[in-house]
């Protein structure tokens, strides 16, 4: 039985510490950079070019919801990070707080998610660590990824140059990752069901690259959703949005759920949807090569740049319009 | 009072975790790439060069110790990972996961460690994240700092080079900051009193590039000890290591302590000392350089690689032979 678990000893540095990472680490991650084990890894950068670097924690619960689990949505939210960065995702580093009674077969289950996304976003684990606390000291499992990628030429990416005119684009429906795991969490069934948009933006960032420098801004709208990063993006600029309700794409799903716990769906997290903003000139040709991927099959554009100083406004359905708000605190915390 | 803690909102994404994150973060390492908080950091890679790039989680309890905090810890740490694969430490991640309750006031504590031993290892902070948790699901607070280095020429570090007749060198006494933590922990008086030894351990091998070529291993010897270490080096080689254990410095006050509780301090984590092994005829170039650093002060040969095949034996004070074994499981728990 306590085979089967996460024991303190699996942190000790000692010989159980080494089995846990020869069995479960190694054999997943183990090919190339990490092979050995040095204590860092050493990355070819290609002469010339500059670095990104970044990262993130992790402490979604549950570990496991639909359309995902805590290590495949590791392995995103740091290869999106990279991407709107305006960069090529390349190498990643995995940090695990494992919990003692963790069991060994949903540790499994995350590890084969972060080797599967790896793989997908084409990116490679090269480094880590991993820490074990005792029990009631965190809850399963928290999961840190920092993330190094290769700038890609062309980008200028700054809200200075968000400028009237402008178009707000987006990549898909948004707010799915959020409804999904406070469903999971709370217990509650969707008709519709909504499962968490999990995944990688880092094709669409690549499929632009010839439009790079009429690209003004790129963001994964995570925590706060689509409200906080395009407040951020107006914070302090001379220009505003307008966005149009019925241009936002939501799924039936997160939609049901939205209205049924009372959510304002714009300030829900997705971890897998990207938000453009571009010059006029180019946002059809950006909007008709995400359309051909898998991931941007969604996209439209959902409003404007305008000269309302600071400010994001939303004109709804019924032809009102509404100031939309950053959320201040917490809505719905450990979605990510 | 509640301004004073940590709430569940300041990780939500919203308005508090931006001013959390303004007040606490920027206002700190705001400076350089930090600044208008990207998603990324961009970083001017000298062109030619290798970079290293390691990663570490911290879950030390308690959260402030004898000589040293989480913050300067986790920097540390890190960077001692970059320099003792012979690199020299540029760039780290800072990712806080934070519970509601922590007060502000300890966070602060912990930032300006983090400060002050970024700005002492000539390292800079530029990207970070913070998650908040509700109470009981996190320990106060767990950090993890990710870092990415500038390989140094010169240096070829690997155990399968290692060769009888090769010193064993350690840079000062070791055991001090297990036993100082877990000392503070179980609230244990010492009468010589014992400090952590956190601290860099960069300039100890700046101060040795010369030497580079015949140096074969580097590490600084934390979770495991020295034991660890040690046994690493010579597991599945067709070498061993004698130790003589009237030449491994100890402090008083580690010794005291380890005597109280029972503990072998050849076990027992350092965060501010190196292992080197390296060919006899530099060993004695390589100590004086180094104890020309303070840090370096008490440095010593305790040392050398033998024949005796995969395994690391001590000459004990009265002349006897014992194995130096590889801790099993946990011994102390949440020392790093």
């Amino acid at each position: 039985m306590n085979e089967q678990t996460i024991q303190l000893g699996h942190g000790g540095g000692g010989l159980l510490s080494r089995e846990l990472i020869q069995r479960e680490i190694v054999s997943r991650f183990g090919g190339g950079a990490l092979k050995g084990l040095p204590d860092g890894a050493t990355l070819p950068v290609p002469p010339g070019r500059s670095m990104v670097f970044t990262t993130d924690s992790f402490v979604v619960q549950p570990l496991e919801f639909p359309g995902g689990n805590i290590g495949d949505l590791a392995v995103h939210g740091t290869v999106n990070d990279l991407a709107v960065c305006g960069s090529i995702p390349c190498w990643l580093s995995l940090a695990l707080i494992l919990e003692e009674g963790l069991p060994l077969a949903t540790l499994r289950r995350v590890l084969d998610s972060v080797k599967r996304a790896s793989k997908d976003c084409g990116v490679e684990v090269v480094t880590g660590d991993t820490k074990v606390v005792a029990r009631g000291q965190c809850d399963g499992l928290y999961v840190n990824t920092a993330g190094i990628g290769e700038a890609m030429a062309g980008f200028d990416l700054a809200v200075e140059r968000v400028a009237t005119g402008d178009h707000v684009l987006v990549s898909g429906p948004v707010g799915d990752h959020g409804m999904a795991v406070l469903a999971a969490r709370e217990g509650i069934r969707i008709t519709h069901g909504v499962s968490s948009d999990t995944g990688p933006v880092h094709r669409l960032v690549q499929a632009v690259r010839e439009f790079a420098p009429k690209i003004k801004f790129m963001r994964d709208p995570t925590r706060g959703g689509l409200a906080s990063v395009l407040n951020e993006v107006v914070e302090d600029q001379p220009v505003g949005i307008l966005l149009r309700e019925s241009e936002i794409p939501f799924s039936a799903g997160a939609k049901a759920a939205a209205e049924m716990l009372g959510v304002d769906l714009l300030q829900v997290a997705s971890e897998g949807r990207m938000i453009m903003l571009c010059e006029a000139t180019v946002s059809e040709s950006v909007l008709k090569a995400w359309r051909n991927l898998p991931e941007g099959r969604r996209a439209v554009r959902i409003g404007e740049v305008t000269g309302t100083k600071g400010r994001v406004i939303l004109e709804t359905v019924t032809g009102g319009r509404r100031l939309v708000d950053v959320p201040r605190g917490e809505l719905l915390p450990r979605i990510c």
